[in-house]
């Protein structure tokens, strides 16, 4: 792994609360981590696309799986300018003044030239990584990828060299004259939850459902 | 409200899997309203950004929180060219092969011009509905924004006459010989939801929390 600190830029400085910045390799891979969709925004034709698609991360490098980025493969030959932005909602600020509402949230973008994945094994470590990223210990059960699969499949590489995450975190910030007033002011959690999965209803009569299944869940146990 | 479907153009046709594309007002209106996050793409110096921002609708217009967009603002005379995307992502779809993996999701794109919204009544309201798309019942009870406050806050408005929905639901979809696998299948179903809300603190003594606060609930009932 490279530097710990990632290189600030023109692009990559938070300008607008410079505290809410954070240019740490640490801060930026733990919202990566635990993100599973990403916005990839790229221009074609002097036209911008934003579209979301899933993600992995393997060391210094953002796989982005392609399939959603079938737009982008007409102008690929040598790689595409692309942004990637990743989201995390935490929370809902309210304040006592409209204008101190805010939300709670960790966001990461990631400014570079993504490159067409071409090498097979370099590939198929990248689908097992984005079925890991997702569902870990799911690869191991399932049919893997044929070579036909493979080629269906357009794997995006991505340095991520010039990055930054934005955070911001707890209670809403109010003018100190509006704590005076009879106004309730605090934090709704948001979270992406899970609920209880469901079979497709064509399952062989002995598979059962298996535990990282049952009792998946996304957050805190997703970083690594 | 303008005619029912939009106008499909080149950048806004589903093409990779078109039977999950929408170009009717309601579904694209329903996934605006569900959400309350959007990624906002733009390009400037040839340089694309992607930031996610808070949004609201009204009518065949789409309102855009503009504080995350001061790097817009720079090139903002006679409106700039956005993508906007809003994706909710409602479960994870585990097929018997890795290929067929997938998300169960509705996203929505709207491509357009966003220009700056002046007029200060026009604005007003825009502040009322980010408020109250995010928490409706709220305005009534907070501090209205200041002239000044106004002044600080950057508000867009983009016609929704370019944009798409695209949806993917129910099970996964695998190949017919793999349906003899001893694999298990489904779909974990995932939720943005809302933790207890608590307040800063900082509350006067005779402040309890409103009933739009402890009853906050996101999902089918935020649609209109």
């Amino acid at each position: 792994m490279s530097s710990k600190e990632i290189k600030r830029t023109e692009r990559t400085r938070v300008r607008r609360i410079p505290k809410r910045g954070a240019y740490d390799r640490a801060s930026v891979y733990q919202i990566l981590d635990e993100g599973f969709i990403c916005h990839v925004g790229f221009t074609v034709d002097e036209k911008t696309f934003v579209i979301p698609t899933g993600y992995a991360r393997i060391g210094d490098n953002l796989l982005i799986h392609g399939s959603a980025a079938s737009r982008m493969m007409r102008e690929m030959t040598s790689g595409i300018e692309v942004c990637v932005t990743v989201t995390l909602i935490d929370g809902l600020v309210l304040a006592r003044s409209a204008f101190h509402h805010s939300m709670n949230y960790r966001s990461v973008v990631v400014f570079g030239t993504a490159e067409l994945v071409e090498n097979e094994t370099e590939k198929y470590e990248a689908l097992r990584l984005f079925t890991e990223h997702i569902v870990p210990q799911r690869w191991d059960d399932v049919r893997p990828p044929t070579a036909k699969e493979l080629k269906a499949t357009t794997v995006l590489r991505l340095p991520i060299q010039e990055a930054s995450a934005k955070v911001r975190t707890g209670n809403p910030v109010d003018d100190e004259a509006d704590y005076d007033l009879n106004i309730w002011a605090g934090v709704i959690p948001v979270q992406l939850k899970t609920g209880e999965a469901f079979d497709d209803g064509k399952l062989k009569e002995n598979v059962s459902v298996p535990s990282y299944v049952s009792n998946y869940k996304r957050g805190e146990n997703k970083q690594r």
